[in-house]
C-alpha cells in the first residue's frame, strides 16, 4: 500500500545540491581549473561526475591524487581521469585526462559546476514560530517548526533549517545556513556565510560553578558568543558562551562534528578542529592552528599561531607558534615518538643491566 | 494546582515497552529459553520481572551471571533465580531457579515476554509536516512536529519520532525506528529494521576543505550515506556522507552514543562501536570489528575483520584481521601492556645504572 | 529590506538573564558578599557589570583573581576592582575596590544582582503538543513545538523549552529547566531544580546486545533513569536508562557537554564530570568525584568518594576514595608523571648502558 499526504508549501530544510544532468565537456571543465592541462583525443567527452576509480562510470572523471590509486585503474569504468601533475607519467592508460596541480582543488571547482546548489525558495513555513519582534533581511527562508525568538536580527538570504531555534536577541549575518535542529542560545552573534550543522548548540551556559555551603552553585553566564565570518560548525558541536567575557571563533575557522569549546575560549582565524576535539575554558588559540581528532586542550593555556596538535594529544601548558605536539602530556612530535619507541626497548634494557650487574660482581669478586 | 490540557490524538514519540502485569509462570518462561532447566518445587510461581539481586522483589527473577553476585543473594527479596549453569552448585538457597547456559541471552527472551512492546498506533500526527511528494508504506507513524521532505520513500511500519527530520529523497526500509529529534540529511538510505536514537545526525556534509587563496574552501559533498539492515545508531551520533563516493555501514553493525564516523568510511557487518569512538575519513573497517570507548582511528587506514581495538586506543596505521590493539600509537595489547609496565621500572633502572657506573669507575681506577 | 512577521504570544524558549541597567552602588554590592571589604573613596559609584580587566568599562568591576591579571590593569577602563584578598597589597592603583576572600563566589553573588533572571511567562505555547493525560503544576511554561506525552507529571514552575520532548510517563520535579531540543525518553524521573541543556538525551536505551545465531540481538532495556535534585546536564549529553536496574545520578552532580553515561551507571552526590567524559555501563561512582575532560571509565568498576581523575585518563579498575589518577591505564598521578618523565630519559640510558658494556668488556679483557 502506498499513500500520499498533502502539505503544500513545505520548503526543504536545507540546500540539497542538484546534478547537472547534461554534464560539461572535458574542455569546459579544464577552463574552470587554474593550471589544468587537457591530454588525450576527446576534448568534447561529456562528464557528469567525479568518482573514485573503483566505482567511476563512463560519464565520470576518476580522481587520481595518489600513486596507490593507480593499481585499481585498469578495471575502472571511468571515461576520463583527473590526475595530479607528475602522476600522469606513471600512467599507462589510453583515456583522456585532466592533469592538474592540486586534484582536490580541481575537484572542488568541477563539483561546483556538476552539482550546482539547489535553488532555495525563500519564505517562512506556516509551521514556524517567529516572534513579531524579529528583523529579517531579504530572501530569508525559515523551515517547518523553526523558532525565532524576540529581538533576533537575521541578514539577507539566511536559511533557518527545520526545527532550528534562534534565541532571543541573536544577530545573524548574511548568507548564513542553519541546518535542522540547531540551537542558538540567546544573544549569540554570527558573521556572514557562517554554516552550522544539525544539532550544534551555540552559546550554551558554560560549566562554571563555585563550591559554597557544601554545594556547587552556578555562576551566571552573561558573556557573549561570537562566530566570525565563514566559520563552519559540524553536527552536534557545543560552544559555550562567555562567563563575563566573550567566546569568539575567528573568521574562516572550521570545526568538525562533536567538538566542545568551553566558555571564554578564543580562536584565531582559519584554524581547524577535527572531530571530537575538546578545549576547556578560557584557553586562547591563535590563527591557523590545526587540532587532530579527539585532542584535548586544558583550560587557561595559550596555543600559538600555526601550532599543530596531533589526534588524541593532551595539551596541559602553553604551546609555541608552529610547534607540533603529540601524546599526553603532549611533547614535540619527534621527542614523543622517540620516547614511545624507547619504551619498548626497556624490557631488553632491564635484561642487559641485570647481566652487566652479574658480570661486574664477578669482576669485583676477583 | 493541577491543570490538564487537551490535545487528542497525540501518538507517543517512540515505542515504550509495557509490563505484562499477569506475568508468566517459571514453567512457561523455561519453555522460552533454549537449554533452560527448572529446579525447585514451585513451577507455577508467577514472575513479572528480572532484576539485580539487591532490588529484586518476590515477583522477580534475580539475575545471577557472575559469582560476585552470590554475596548479596541471601538478603535479596527475589522470588526465584536466573542462574548461569555451573553457578548453581555454589548456591545454598532454597528458591526455585532457572539454570541456563547464557543468562543474558535468557534475560533477553524473558524480558521480551514480560515487557512486550507497546502497540504502535499508525497515522500521521496533525502537527507533522509531510511533503505531498512522499511515498509511504503501510502502518507508518509520524510523530508531532516531524518533518518529511519531498521525494522521501518510507517502507512499511516505519516510525518517525517526534520532531525528527527526514530529508529530501531519503529512502527508508521496513520496520525502521527513528527516535525523536533525529536528522537524516537528504539522500540518506536506510535498510530494514534500522534503529536511530535521539539526536543522531546521518549523512552530514563531511569535513573536507581545500586551502585556496588563503582560505579553507569547502569541497561539495555529493556522495551517499547508506546504513544497511539491522544497523542501530546511538544518541547524538554523527555519520558523514561520502564526498564523491559513499559512506556505508554494514548490516547488523551497532553504534553507541556520541560516535563520529567521517566521510567515505566503510564498515563491514556486525561490527561494534562503543561510545565516543571516532573514525576519520576514508577508513575501511571489516566485519566483526570491536572498538572500545573513545578509541580513535585515523583516516585512510584499513582495519581487518575481527580486529579488537581497546578503549582510548589511537590507530594510525593498518590493522591486521583479528589483532587486538591498545594505546597510542596503538600496539598489540600484550606488547603495549609489557611496555607500560616497564615504564614504571625506569626510575629504578636509572638508579641502578648510576650505581653500576660508580662501581665500574672504581674498578677502572684500581 | 526589512520585513516583520507576526506570531503573538510566543514565549522565549529559555530564561535569558536581563541587565539591571540602573546598576548597584559599590556599597550595596559589598553588602551582598560575605567577608567583603570596600576600599577607596567612592562607595556610591554605580556598577553595572563584571568584566575581565582588558574589556572592562567605567561602569564595570574588573575581576582580579590571579596575579597575572595585574599586568593589564593599568590600561583597563574599569571603574572599580574586585580583588582577591592578599592581592590588593600588590596593587598600585587609585580605583576603589572590593576586597573579597573568593572572587568567583563574590562574582556569582554580584552577577545575580546585576543580571536578574528574566521573568518567565507561564503558559503553553499554541504550537506545543501536550497530551490530555498530563498532570501539570502551577506556573508551567511549555515552549513552541515542545511535545509532552501521555502520563507525564510536571511539577510547579517547570519550563519546557522549545521543541523539547518529554516522553510518556516521565516525572519532573519543581523548578526544572529543560532547554530547547532536549529529549527525555519515557519513564525518566527528574528531581527538583534539575537543569538540562539543549540536545541532551536522557534515558536512552542502553548499549546491550547478546550475540545469538550470528547476530547482535538487543536486550530490551526496561530499567529506570533518575536524576536527583539539583543535577545539571550539559548540551548534547547522553545518559542511558538501566537495563533491568536503574541509572541514577546523585543530587547536585554537575555534568558538562557531550558526556556519555552508560546503562546502570550510579553516581553519588556533588560529583563533577567535565566535557566529553565517558563512563561505561554498570560502573558506580561515589560522591564528590571529579573527572577531567575526555576521561574514560570502563564498565563494572567502582570509583570511591572524592576520587580525582585527570583529563584523558583511562580507568580500567577500581579506584580508592580520594585517589588522584592519570594516564592510560591510569596510575596515581605522581607515579604516572614520574613514569612519563623517565620515558624521555630512556634514549640516554640506552647510550649509557652501551658505553658501560664496552667499558666492562675492556676490563674483562684485561
Amino acid at each position: 500500500m502506498v499513500m500520499k499526504r498533502s502539505n503544500p508549501g513545505l520548503p526543504p530544510s536545507f540546500p540539497l545540491r542538484t546534478r547537472n544532468t547534461a554534464g560539461l565537456s572535458l574542455q569546459e571543465l579544464a577552463g574552470h581549473v587554474a593550471g589544468a592541462r587537457l591530454e588525450g583525443d576527446d576534448p568534447e567527452l561529456r562528464i557528469q561526475g567525479v568518482a573514485p576509480p573503483a566505482v567511476a562510470r563512463a560519464s565520470d572523471l576518476a580522481l587520481l591524487s595518489d600513486p596507490r590509486y593507480l593499481e585499481g585503474l585498469q578495471s575502472s569504468g571511468a571515461g576520463a581521469l583527473l590526475v595530479r601533475a607528475g602522476l600522469e607519467k606513471k600512467l599507462d592508460d589510453p583515456r583522456p585526462r585532466l592533469v592538474v596541480p592540486d586534484p582536490h582543488a580541481a575537484m572542488r571547482r568541477i563539483l561546483e559546476r556538476l552539482h550546482p546548489e539547489k535553488p532555495w525558495p525563500s519564505g517562512i513555513h506556516p509551521g514556524a514560530s517567529v516572534d513579531p519582534d524579529v528583523t529579517m533581511g531579504a530572501g530569508i527562508s525559515v523551515g517547518p517548526g523553526a523558532v525565532v525568538e524576540a529581538g533576533a536580527v537575521l541578514g539577507d538570504r539566511v536559511r533557518v533549517g527545520a526545527l532550528a531555534v534562534v534565541g532571543a536577541g541573536v544577530r545573524v549575518g548574511d548568507d548564513v545556513i542553519l541546518h535542522p535542529q540547531v540551537t542558538l542560545y540567546p544573544g549569540v552573534v554570527l558573521g556572514d556565510r557562517v554554516v552550522i550543522h544539525s544539532g550544534a548548540r551555540i552559546g550554551v551556559d558554560g560549566f562554571g560553578f563555585v563550591f559554597e555551603e557544601g554545594e556547587h552553585m552556578r555562576i551566571p553566564h552573561v558573556g557573549g558568543c561570537v562566530l566570525e565570518d565563514d566559520v563552519e560548525v559540524g553536527a552536534n558541536v557545543c560552544i559555550d558562551r562567555g562567563s563575563v567575557g566573550e567566546t569568539r571563533i575567528g573568521a574562516g575557522t572550521k570545526i568538525d562534528n562533536l567538538v566542545h569549546l568551553g566558555h571564554n575560549v578564543r580562536v584565531g582565524a582559519r584554524s581547524i578542529f577535527t572531530a571530537q576535539v575538546g578545549v576547556a575554558g578560557s584557553t586562547t588559540l591563535g590563527s591557523g592552528v590545526v587540532a587532530g581528532g579527539q585532542a584535548g586542550i586544558a583550560g587557561h593555556v595559550k596555543v600559538g599561531d600555526g601550532a599543530r596538535i596531533a589526534g588524541q594529544a593532551g595539551i596541559i601548558g602553553d604551546v609555541a607558534p608552529g610547534e607540533t605536539l603529540m601524546g599526553f602530556p603532549a611533547r614535540p612530535q619527534r621527542e614523543f615518538l622517540r620516547g614511545v619507541a624507547s619504551v619498548y626497548k626497556v624490557p631488553d634494557l632491564l635484561r642487559k643491566v641485570r647481566e652487566l650487574e652479574a658480570r661486574l660482581a664477578a669482576l669485583e669478586g676477583e
